[in-house]
């Protein structure tokens, strides 16, 4: 039987899409997370990440590679963070418990070069907690909407604002949230036309969805 | 084999519960319903209703059972309707398909004595459509809020109001709206404490709901 | 990236719908739960819950906040306790296990002002256990109804009572219980009609569907 | 290619198992169950059966092969229908939309040498129905309960009988009941310690179920 | 708030249905466990027995309570064991990990006084083994079949004995076993008629079933 | 009883976000459809659109109110198309069934002002095909992938281009393609980082997706 | 908007798989099935296959396109049915409903190039049917077997053989049967080791993962 | 109670089927593991494996039973491997963490005669990747892929090859994945024709399905 080497890091992905591969942390040990980040470091010249690090992981890893920073609440890890762009996006939880999630958005988002600005709690149970925010939210270029549970606010933000709307379900709640799959339904079929979806607790994709968005944003200036 | 006579009607309810039993139509014939309308009209003295009727019978029956009257978009059938009472109640809709539904739930409740009100199209895409009744629903001694899709204005209002909130989810949408399963585990899970929720597509359950609550309001009264 | 304080308490909920909001405990520190009731004690008049709290944080939060009192068996800790009201609720359960999730409902009824009353183990394979309660059933003023399996006593009781039932399908059981679900659609598909539901396990909402209609109760009279 | 002759009879089951195989009706057409029903009654010496037949095919097959009978609320065709043994089945309906599936199951097994006894509507939300027909219940060797949507009156009626309870859920109601997936759940669930389930809609399989009871009931007695 | 004792034992049953109520072991503290065996034992005259108990508990409980016995595999404690009757139950196992469901069933059946053979491994990847035990399977008076992943031992016994068979879908399997859903609706649709289904995992209420026909069998006896 | 009129049109929406409320057409008569859409031209000025409009009620509404094109593959009717503008979408099929689904998002996007391309049966079953495509797939400034069955396609475009990746569900296949949500989970857990999601067959739902990027596509143009 | 010409076959399939495109027939005109047809005889030399064809388009496409051949029960049409080869397939199925699903796994393979030998109605319930035919089960060089309902009979052939096992769940049976779901669930736990399972009714995508084999099975010859 | 003795071996598998059969260690003890491999080894002659074994327990059962081998990653434990065939069997992987279900089959396949050549790593969000390796893929006499979240590289491969495709669903991926149904759907509704599927995680059964195969390989060799 012939066993090739363990992991193969995509390291092409730069080139085809603007950004180094993103590390899933869960099933590797400390040291193969170090040789990845390691890799990429040399064979890429922006911004490297790793997500769903606990603190004992980023300690170590971030003792064997220099340079690392670490996002506590969201759990990721990074080095060579981008510096802030002008395509600002808007993080927007519903409750306290989303926030880790939001978190993971957030800390992705600013390492890989969008500036990053969080509003929490403005669940749809006390709705004028959202209308107090409006300008804010829709101020920003794009907004990513937080929420486990019925994922309500996903549709009133959607209506609110005319730019694009990312959601996450969480799997915030029990019983009939069934870990979040009430949430990703119900943001599935939001009366809001044109807002989308990505994986139930998957900030890291809607940092990425709006990763993909902010490049177009860039290109559309220096197509002027 | 001993087969018993068809369909026993519980003519002891409207003693035990204060409303004749409401006669369910799909799966009976013309006949059979006429024969159980007469039953009841004769052994009891409150309303008595048939829901999910269609023109068509709801012709033949009033014809063979005088003095009905017929709401076409609830296809509710009813004979000696209630005067209105002091209790109000609200049937607030998010979208025009959501209307028969809503039908049910004020023809039923209207029959059986609460004045009905109802509110439509004021689905949380556009949440300003919400704001700008607030003031209405509140006024209401109940809510029922009829919604498919996500149905997320059930958390919406059901944070606005202090009074009780009945939610109905409907059928209404396609793909993920899972013919109205999802939304009743995002009703389930509303951020909104204290919302209850009743089966797809029940604009009856509803109404019953809030008649068991009007009774507690009447009762109330009188132990004044 | 800018990231807002940790936690926002909706203290305008307390004003809108009569009761300041409700913490739910999981996911927070024993600090952060001690500074957001201290936040709630100061800036409303009525009584502060926290739920789902462990003897363990009950007792570090209760040294932090005096005045507070908690209930074992429900889980709930709370402040400034209100006063039993003329609103009696009866909190009904099918079987032992469902005991936690009826003295969460209990408890956090008991604390917002309704004088409760428990009949426990009532459940419907020893049918004469729930004729022998009748009366005493039928004597509140609304029912809440915890059971879990196949949820049959929601649909016994409904039968049996005018006044409104609030059913809390608990994940008692195993198998095709499937963790609550099966009690959950059982109840919502109740042969009783005007039953209405809540999440699994979710004494905590059926207290506060009780208290909504204890609200319109107490209206009620003042319109007498 | 090589293709057999279209459908093959099971010709040894009435030696295995005490009565000819019973024909599903639907999906094959007047012609071939004429000719697997006289192939049936050539070659064994018990009651032939066939299930689900419209009134149509039952008058062409009945045409074709004399001798027949057909019930057409359980829409079953059947020759050489067995005398009423000692064994005394119970058919129990909670209501009125599960009298076919009822019909089904009081047909086979009148056909097949039960003597059955039915009893309608008697569904929990009207408690005292079914605690008005205990005695008779309790007669019975064995019940079939047959109920649709929460299907709680398994449970009841398990409590109170000491003997064998089959439970058939019926696809009877909407939205939560699932097509009838709600109450086969329910009844998996119940409190009512040994109630056993067969199939949604399946009356025939709870006949059957009953005859395989019937049969050790036959033969204790042969025993002694 | 005014609390119920906790537990209420069902002391009726042993008079409606012939066996005292069986206590479910979970959820309840070894104390509570001795008290509630006393009660069953002082003011009921046959076997009493708790189910799902672990080792340590059945130590402790045995030593508060005299005269109990313990079935490791099957996490039974009784006391009072009925002598083995003439009704002869056969507990049929698919594979090794079915073991600990089938030692429930058995354990149960037989302290209730059934007499129990117990066949096993013989599931239908090796038709050899089930065709090897034919006569011994078709010389009990019921059988119960116990099986997970695809669960198809259940129509392969269906469709060669006569008797009873009470089929006990397990959670064995992984992936699309679902927890033992798999097998549970597998056997809700068996190909061989009559055979009825408990829940997932429960040998107790496989037993329980086969307690029910027992109980007709004896019955048959006494009328010769 | 109190009915409002029936259906209300949101009229602000326009000036909210930037297009006129699309109508959709299931269960409206043909002359609500029109009366709306009378409605909406005369007070916006934007495109009009009325999605699922059969070539019947296409051909009545379209006399009624003069100035209408219809694409009856995709099934909508519009009203005041917008000229194409800068931004250009491509619409992805990954097979012939996916086809009225991607016509419903070409159609849209191309009636309210995006230039669209669409590029067909590419399934990545035959991956040379996308493979021949990928320079005109990465030309585009966003893409729609619409695919059936298990969706791979949105992967495979998700990891080619840099840009936004909207991915539609299809109901295409049968078993366990279960109506689409087979390809909506898959869809959702895609390998390929940050693409989104929205409802089963909702071409609709990506051209408003689509939409709300090109507004920030345009804006950007303009902050320059 | 550009539209691309409708359909686009993939002509390359022959060459890299060995096989013409085969045409799946819903959702296309007669005129479409007959243009692809046309263009697939035209560019390539083997068998040209359409899946699931109405007899009526069977009659309107073969006159347009001479030298078909129509497989009425299997709903195959085909030009170039190839010479039976060295390879034998068994077609196994458990019920007569499986038919058709096995009549288009069998045409289609036998139209590729297969020896096709098919075996009906031996449905485990009367396990001496498969007994009696296993020496001819065991000569096939692969096998598919075909089963709705519980789809028991993937695994007890899987047990008996030790070729290749491809096993085809039908949407047979009704409730619990889920519409194929439970069968393809209970397929794929199978306790025979290493059977393999196709979607629900595919009957093509068994002969198809058949033609996969039987093409390794020839190269094997080729290779001695 | 007559209970027979634990564990049942099928020491007939190896003349049925070509192998001994092989153990599944969850829920065996150490002890009873060792005794039935003593068992096997000495009633067979062919390779003895067990599967899902942890470190601690490979170490005790070698040295219990001299001349094991175990692979780590793929946790299987062997005895008498067999030596590399002619049948080459490619086990290709999407991403990392399916990496422990590839090393089951691949460590299955090869100690029962297969030669085993492993691709990881390949996952369609990188199609490149795929491509690079198409040569390498068409050179197996089968192929294994092994994939989790959406299983897109299934149908990319099955589209890519002539020869058989087995592919493994796994548990990767959180959310949306549901622990491996969602990539089960997927691959069942591939859109490459003839790719047939196991059981999620099941590296073992995709290795088993992959044997049957190459025995029919080497049975056509020594047709020849």
């Amino acid at each position: 039987m012939t066993r090739e080497a363990n992991y193969t890091v995509d390291l092409d992905r730069e080139r085809r899409q603007g950004l180094p591969e993103v590390v899933y942390g869960p099933g590797k040990t400390d040291a193969e997370i170090a040789a990845i980040v390691e890799s990429l470091l040399e064979n890429n010249s922006g911004p490297v990440l790793v997500t769903r690090v606990s603190a004992d992981t980023a300690a170590v890893v971030g003792d064997a590679v220099p340079g690392s920073a670490y996002d506590a609440l969201g759990r990721v890890l990074f080095w060579r963070s981008a510096s802030p762009g002008a395509f600002t996006l808007g993080v927007v939880t519903a409750g306290t418990a989303d926030g880790p999630v939001a978190a993971e958005a957030a800390a992705v988002a600013s390492a890989i070069g969008m500036s990053v600005k969080e509003i929490r709690d403005i669940g749809v149970a006390g709705i004028h907690r959202v209308m107090a925010r409006v300008d804010a939210i829709r101020s920003f270029d794009a907004v990513v909407v937080v929420a486990g549970m019925e994922g309500a606010l996903a549709s009133v933000v959607g209506g609110l604002v005319a730019g694009p709307v990312i959601a996450v379900p969480t799997s915030t709640g029990y019983g009939a949230a069934l870990d979040g799959v009430t949430a990703l339904l119900a943001m599935m079929t939001s009366c809001a036309a044109g807002v989308t979806v990505v994986n139930i607790d998957s900030g890291f994709g809607a940092a990425m969805a709006a990763f993909r968005l902010s490049k177009s944003f860039t290109r559309t200036g220096s197509n002027e």
